[in-house]
């Protein structure tokens, strides 16, 4: 089979391997052959884009040594589906092959006695720096960080450390550095290993070594360890504690992971999604889910037409303001949408914080009166046209310049405030931003058209 | 000054800098000691989260050998900006410092005299380089590439190479291996430094390498350059011609770039926003830019209109309908937002292609009549007791579950057709479905109306 790259052979190795499956005799050998050439990540999305009953029978074709891996790379959703059907000895023999910083992410997800199974099948040694991993927060430094890694002394020649490394056959995966401790391992630089090719073999690790080092605390986000990568073009980083102590490393192969976890919580919350959810989730599953968001969505338009109802006897006298007012809502909510997924991406990427926030604010401020403007002379004009009354462009001239003002000031503060109260601006923010305009809007206008044309 | 990590710490240099630049007396020499210890990368950061006025002033103390590096990773409008300020010798001296193929996005945002200018001071090899550079698209695997790497040949010894990597001392940043060519330069395989340094010296590079690597096609698309590192953990990789010849590698940073910008552009095309533009643009720049989106939205706000203006006569007879209507228009908007924002992500990760794509829409199709009927059923409650009529109830649940079952056709359906119309699914996809679930929500709620109800 050939390497698989592009999007187009990852389509034709999915039509295949459902033709296979199709077929009136399933042949899993051929399935194996296939599945042998991937690599555990690959694997993992194409377990992700296979309906669930396909997804069962491919899982149990997968290499076994691979499973672990497998697991890791698979959203929540995805992964606890099949880890559900592996009994004990399954998932125990999966784990095996895993890093600890791998392990720690799906030991939350298993069962107590299977939990309690792994640790006992480990090492001593091995059991601590796996039970030091689960102390951080999966969404901290301490979380990403692994611990495999060569250290060496400040005061070893560089023929020493290559002698080492040949004895020792083999350095972990995205090693770009060795690490420099003192005595009490304590961090104290790096020695790249660009470094140990291209220096003296003569000369001590003091003398070429990387002093001026980043040290990421254990404790930094997830999110800020991510944009510190993105920045300094850092391929490995070392994790210290606050004493100094170097307590592991983290590799850009997980920060990639990050970036994009990131970016899709942003995309995927915005419309009330969870970028953990199987594609291919039962029916009943996704519904009872997205019922949540329409439940909450539900609210909000009611208000909305709570304030309509207020106003029923002014449409009653003139039913050319029903046709209209969704004009108004629906200008408000698009000039607020754009406002709103400017400062939350801002703020996600840390651009925009309080010390510049009054500056993107009157900067919104200002391109909502102007847009406003525009909008107004445009949509009066349609609607002056349309029932030939001027009175009426007047009062949608107001209503839409009011709304998209007010746009415009809630896009930019809902998420500062909704950050500030703690909560997920990405998530709540367009609901909110929606419930503004759509009211504002319809007030506005019904509220004018009463006090002036009726 | 402390190193720049967390947000928070970003945050406090911001305001360190802008406390400067307000002081009455500017004290220039402290923002260029700021400046001395950020990475450009961390510059071109502070930059966009600078108004343009103060932007400016900061830009003229930069360090002169860092320019080149803060004008590429700046977003294009803060770049154009900076760069219409500079004159010829200054744009100049900023490329010096730069590799091929971050001269090579430079470039074509030039003026034509100062880009031969450019030319004409480079050294024949070099100008040839970023000819061939700047002859692949930005956005594939041969504009991302970058050509500085070492190669070496399969029979030679490892010790001839350690020798050799001594002499040169240095190696090109990012480096994880070294390349292997034969004697026409097609690529045969890959030396990693690690491999150099736990290997017996006395080895050739042809018994250590690894063959089984994969080599990028220059054309590919930077998509799935980005997804292939993604999947494959990769840190460099070499790009391949057609004939085999090594062409460059491509490394991490630059590929985490287009992962970061892909992620971004979904995100702000669903709100008409592009991501390059600058949070701090001129008021009137933004508003001529987001008009244009508003002014596709007026015509679908419109187009709901003209479907409202049919039932005049039947809204006049019944105002309940007119407060009602958003309602069904609006959970519609919901529902369908969220198959769309689905159905893009997917296809972007190329978790949803014509293979599977029946399986996904059959799937939301089940999703949209399961929450079509539970919510038809809550909003004729909700409807029946507000406006004391069985029959408004029964009207309005027929027209939700119409209006949800559509917005789940349409999420699942408008994002494939236009992707194979050569479309941006996540620039009109959302403009298109609200257009859809308004048009039909109203026509189906005020029409059944019509017909039963008056």
């Amino acid at each position: 089979m050939a390497e698989v790259e592009t999007k187009e052979e990852y389509r034709d190795v999915l039509q295949s391997l459902l033709a296979i499956l199709r077929a009136e005799d399933e042949d899993y050998e051929q399935i194996e052959d296939f599945l042998e050439e991937m690599h555990p990540q690959e694997i993992a999305h194409l377990l992700e884009s296979l309906p669930s009953s396909d997804r069962q029978v491919v899982w149990e074709h997968v290499p076994a040594d691979s499973e672990g891996e497998i697991l890791v790379h698979l959203a929540d959703d995805v992964r606890s589906a099949i880890m559900d059907r592996m009994d004990t000895d399954q998932l125990v023999a999966a784990t095996e092959s895993l890093d600890t910083d791998d392990l720690a992410d799906l030991l939350p997800e298993m069962p107590r006695d299977i939990v309690q199974e792994i640790l006992l099948s480990m090492e001593q040694q091995e059991r601590e720096r796996l039970r030091s991993v689960l102390s951080y927060s999966e969404d901290s430094a301490g979380g990403l960080m692994d611990l495999d890694m060569i250290t060496v002394r400040a005061d070893t020649n560089l023929d020493v450390v290559l002698r080492y490394l040949r004895r020792r056959g083999s350095i972990p995966e995205s090693t770009d550095s060795l690490f420099v401790v003192d005595r009490e391992g304590r961090f104290q630089g790096l020695l790249p290993l660009t470094v140990i090719l291209t220096s003296d073999p003569e000369m001590s690790v003091a003398e070429v070594m990387e002093h001026d080092v980043i040290g990421i605390p254990v404790d930094m986000s997830a999110r800020d360890v991510a944009n510190l990568f993105e920045r300094r073009d850092l391929i490995t980083a070392p994790v210290i504690a606050e004493d100094g102590q170097l307590m592991g490393r983290i590799t850009i192969d997980d920060v990639v992971d990050v970036i994009r976890e990131e970016a899709d919580h942003s995309l995927m919350s915005m419309a009330g999604l969870n970028e953990e959810e199987d594609m291919f989730a039962p029916v009943l599953t996704s519904t009872r889910r997205r019922s949540v968001w329409l439940a909450i969505n539900l609210l909000t338009a009611l208000l909305a037409a709570w304030v309509i109802g207020l106003f029923e006897a002014t449409i009653e006298q003139l039913v050319a303001l029903a046709v209209l007012m969704p004009v108004v809502a629906s200008m408000g909510g698009i000039a607020g949408s754009q406002t709103l997924t400017l400062v939350i991406r801002g703020m996600a990427l840390g651009k925009i914080n309080p010390t510049n926030a009054r500056t993107i604010f009157r900067k919104e401020l200002g391109v909502g009166i102007w847009n406003g403007l525009i909008w107004a002379i445009v949509i009066a004009s349609v609607a002056g046209f349309w029932f030939n009354s001027v009175k009426l462009s007047i009062i949608i001239a107001a209503a839409i310049l009011i709304n998209l003002i007010m746009a415009a000031i809630s896009g930019a503060v809902i998420p500062l405030i909704l950050k500030r109260m703690g909560g997920d601006p990405a998530l709540s923010g367009s609901v909110i931003l929606t419930t503004v305009t759509d009211v504002v809007g319809f007030f506005a206008f019904l509220g004018l058209a009463t006090l002036f044309l009726i």
